[in-house]
């Protein structure tokens, strides 16, 4: 029983992106139609829709909306649903700054970390470099976040959107490069993590992440 | 007679990203202190504000904004001088999706370029891949914008903000590389660049960019 919207998403279960834009929607309980992708059925239609062909791409009516960031705040913009939007300028930033570090700083040295998960064909000073980035960018988290169960104030934002998929694979890539958990090294953001999982549009998309991953590993 | 704000930034004149927020201070007519970094003198405050260390660094009293998206994004939001943001979603969201495109897509790969430009030291391999990263993302740039001499609608918004920095480095960098006239390759982005170069923020702006970049290659 969600809001109607008429919005459709083209999605992917494993995207960390596309998965910060679906927690966005279940908690603003709102109806979008979620497009799986890759699905060479849609492919011509969503390849004029997008010039940057990548998931997330949010369609409604006539106004295609490319990139996570951009989704979240435009479906707040349109005041759908509950806000995830703090309401004063310095808890917004706050929100902003965390979406930022996972997005870019956290999320740049993972990707390049992922395609390095075949111990066989590892480069190792890429990993080493990686890592590095990853270790400084998770130490910006640590600074920002309170170890509270969510990301600014008392009630779900954006941030926790951003954050709950960013350290799902965070947790997941430890054990790959032999740190069984990872977290432990991140007391606050463990304890965020921790916190975060009891809000009910977190844990379906980290059960739907979960999921997701385990089809991949299996082949 | 700019309009009192109390604020101070960190700040770098050559920096595209301190030079964003510089243009929206501008163009939105505020008094904020620019404090020029790096300088020793200013070294230990700004780490002990700023655990990312780096510029722009915003401080509104017991408020600190790091990162030049979050900073245009506060000033906004705290309602000081004109609005840069237009008012309809899907203008906002056009607005977010250039600065993105400007901020995440074309700097990424021109600042692995901006550290090719020695051609005795360049490493070939390196640069054929950011220089195909660099135009696909002002590929993107081009599909967006119309070629009007603003990003969106009829006035200046922080996607301006963000694409002016950004446009000067890669019309600074063509030559570099071989190319004379680099923006000619995209023609609704030369228009568009050769129109907001009209609005006096913009010229203020890319005045200081020439003059840094003058005073690094001479020295």
């Amino acid at each position: 029983m969600g809001i109607k919207t008429g919005m459709k998403m083209y999605s992917s279960q494993l995207s960390p992106f596309a998965s910060r834009c679906r927690m966005a929607v279940y908690a603003k309980d709102l109806e979008v139609e979620f497009l799986d992708m890759p699905d060479p059925d849609l492919e011509e239609e969503f390849s004029r829709l997008t010039p940057m062909h990548k998931v997330p791409l949010l369609v409604d009516g006539d106004v295609i909306v490319p990139e996570s960031e951009t989704i979240c705040e435009y479906l707040e913009d349109k005041g759908l649903g509950i806000s995830l939007r703090p309401t004063d300028a310095a808890s917004i930033a706050r929100m902003r700054v965390l979406c930022r570090i996972g997005d870019l700083y956290v999320m740049k040295p993972m990707g390049e970390l992922f395609s390095q998960i075949n111990p066989a064909s590892r480069d190792a000073q890429l990993v080493a470099r990686e890592m590095a980035e990853l270790q400084k960018a998770m130490g910006w988290l640590e600074a920002y976040l309170t170890g509270d169960g969510h990301a600014v104030g008392n009630s779900l934002t954006l941030a926790d959107c951003e954050l709950v998929p960013v350290l799902f694979f965070f947790d997941q890539i430890g054990p790959m490069f032999g740190h069984v958990n990872p977290l432990s090294d991140y007391p606050k953001v463990e304890a965020y993590y921790k916190g975060i999982t009891k809000e009910p549009a977190a844990a379906k998309v980290l059960a739907e992440l979960d999921s997701a991953l385990r089809r991949m590993m299996a082949g």
